[in-house]
């Protein structure tokens, strides 16, 4: 597979040195500014080189104006103006494969997967979300975290977050989904969603050894999404 | 719920109890030997008491007996002679409902189903099964464990397990399920199963925490049997 | 060991069973009110008959009383009026050997103990608590978890707790101390330390599975306390 | 600090990496076959340039040579003919501080400290051990969990290491010490020590998630060392 990377910071450079483990080709990056890069860089104006398939971990205008121009399938892995951008790929997704996902983590999406069948089979049982990162992190809680919690709503529609049950006094009521956040050390990430019902409990735990995770996820998307008739794709549909 | 229990040892005497808390009555127990009891105890020749289900924590003798006889629902939680129970139990399902099963734990039936779900959404993660017990436990690995193995087998059909690698001296294959049993203190009983892929792992724990678990189980069951059709029933059927 | 209970509670009743399985005689209980109790029952103003010692899980007005008047060794296990009870210990450990915890589990004393001596080895590392308890428990943090964070903050002074972190827009500083709480099910305690440092973690957890740690924990307390000379014992001086 | 690292494989390019971003100097490298390496090059006959302290992860064959003629601090960390080298760095100890582990985590030296602690506080407890690693880990089990092990067996003398369960059909001893090898992914390294005792558990796990902390556990180690007088130093002794 010939791959044309979309921005060049720490997570594109993983995915590059990963793809050609995998046997894969880098073409080209895409950049704003020019620089001492190991691959052959161009600009949004300029002639493109031949790929199959572009990666994109940039930033959404980079991302925006890639979008318009793009004539190969797109796997678009940029956070940021999250409802312009996916605009953008459904405005494209008639001509071509597109991909979008806030994480790229193979293991994340389908820990939200494993969460969304339990959750009607576990009525009877509390549910409580724990998320652990590094102590530089400053959004909390994870947008993996948020995205776990939306996804039990789904299934449990009276369910409200509890942030700190510090401040409650009186007893936890079946609806409270508790929202646990633990900054420390380098922790990559991970998440825990634990059902306590009586007697009990069933504990789901996700956790990242490194940023990796999100590199391969997106060569993995890349390696499929090549083969697909144009239209929008996300983990769930592809 | 009116209820005859067959057996009165530990787990029965349990069932009676959380049975009543729960605002269902022990209209009498079914034993070989009469004895100083809290309800009043009918032998298998007797004619039994109006009840609205039997739950059979017995043996498998007692059980043999009372499945031919029995004319109302039936739990069935008697472990041994499994082929003989199933049979009997069978042979009766055309005029009554009859579950089986030999672990009456909600939460671990439904972690088998959610192993079921993942096994096939995580191809590229090696598996490895964890179970602690107490001290006293004879038996290696926990039937639990074994019913956890069969449902990885059953989708991931090339699966071998592997039960000491301090004498084996290559590197682990796809195919090996390493099985890890771990005994002390008194510890209830608690399965994991991991999944580990390529930088990150996703892992499944069930924690019980008392054997009231298995006498809840059979009265959740209960509750339902008696609105059901007759059958034979299973967690997956009812 | 002959015991006299205070008290003839929850807690006492599992003190009595757990006792005489291990050997030891329940002379009588002291309790203000008369009723129906498998052992003789003794007022406060009665003549006590013989024991070795008097185990107390009671309340403070009982308590109180008791302390005044007792001529055996005591241990305390009564919490409430905390600076009241230890103040009239005090007064009478000239005469006699009495101890007094507001935990009554030996693992939880020794999880104090090992987090005392790790904290000063593990300065890099940031750390945060995690405490477990089952729905009804209406306090948070749990006793336990403020005893934890005590011995910290004595080994590392300028400790801040930290309760809610989604509050929080900047990146965790080396005194905060993260207070995590997590409420479901009928679990009887779970209490985590993490200690997160530069690519490595050490956590330590432990895990109540019964009630039962603070009955055994007091029986194993009041053996060793009928051999000591009159003092004021804690878990540290016994 | 200016550091000589002795060998550039895997683990020397990340110290040289770590240390400069923690600002140290790297002056240069001994090897024995020239390469293009990104910094000067030394054979072990040649000058090598000023520094503070050697860094040595190579292989026993450079590291003895090395030991003869250093005339600086040594942070030996290759493996390997343990033996000979503690003997050679004995030899030398006199004239220079030398250190040597065989483990360079901080993290992983301490948790042997703190079971070494535990241990005899925990008497009543079962110990069971468990160590994870990657899927292409041969050799089993991990050299770190012996260390464990030993450090248990010296507290409790009677120990009996047990790798499988499922060939023994009667109840766990006091004196058996489980251990449990799991091989899956790409785990960079887990160990767990479970006490197991009546109705309570304390488990202490060791995370590690990336090899940096090997890495950094050397330039921690030389930044103390080059401030020590003459000596054979450890971890314990440092």
């Amino acid at each position: 597979m010939r791959i044309l990377l979309a921005g060049y910071g720490a997570m594109n450079v993983r995915v590059a040195k990963l793809a050609e483990e995998r046997g894969h080709v880098i073409t080209g990056i895409i950049v704003n500014r020019q620089n001492d890069y190991p691959y052959p860089a161009y600009s949004m104006e300029s002639d493109w080189p031949d790929a199959d398939v572009i990666i994109d971990f940039s930033h959404p205008e980079l991302s925006l104006a890639l979008i318009s121009k793009a004539q190969l399938p797109i796997v678009m892995a940029t956070t940021g103006q999250k409802e312009n951008i996916i605009q953008a790929l459904h405005d494209r997704s008639a001509e071509l494969p597109v991909f979008f996902s806030a994480n790229m983590s193979y293991g994340v999406h389908i820990l939200t997967e494993i969460i969304k069948y339990s959750v009607p089979l576990l009525q009877n049982f509390d549910i409580e979300l724990t998320e652990k990162h590094h102590r530089r992190k400053v959004d909390a809680p994870s947008g993996t975290l948020v995205k776990l919690y939306d996804a039990i709503k789904e299934q449990r529609a009276q369910s409200t977050p509890v942030y700190d049950r510090t401040n409650i006094h009186s007893a936890r009521t079946a609806e409270e989904v508790g929202i646990n956040v633990v900054r420390g050390g380098t922790i990559v990430g991970e998440h825990e969603v634990l059902f306590a019902g009586h007697d009990e409990t069933i504990q789901i735990i996700h956790r990242a050894q490194s940023k990796d995770i999100f590199a391969n996820g997106s060569i993995d998307v890349a390696e499929q999404l090549i083969n697909r008739p144009p239209g929008y794709y996300t983990f769930d549909t592809l």
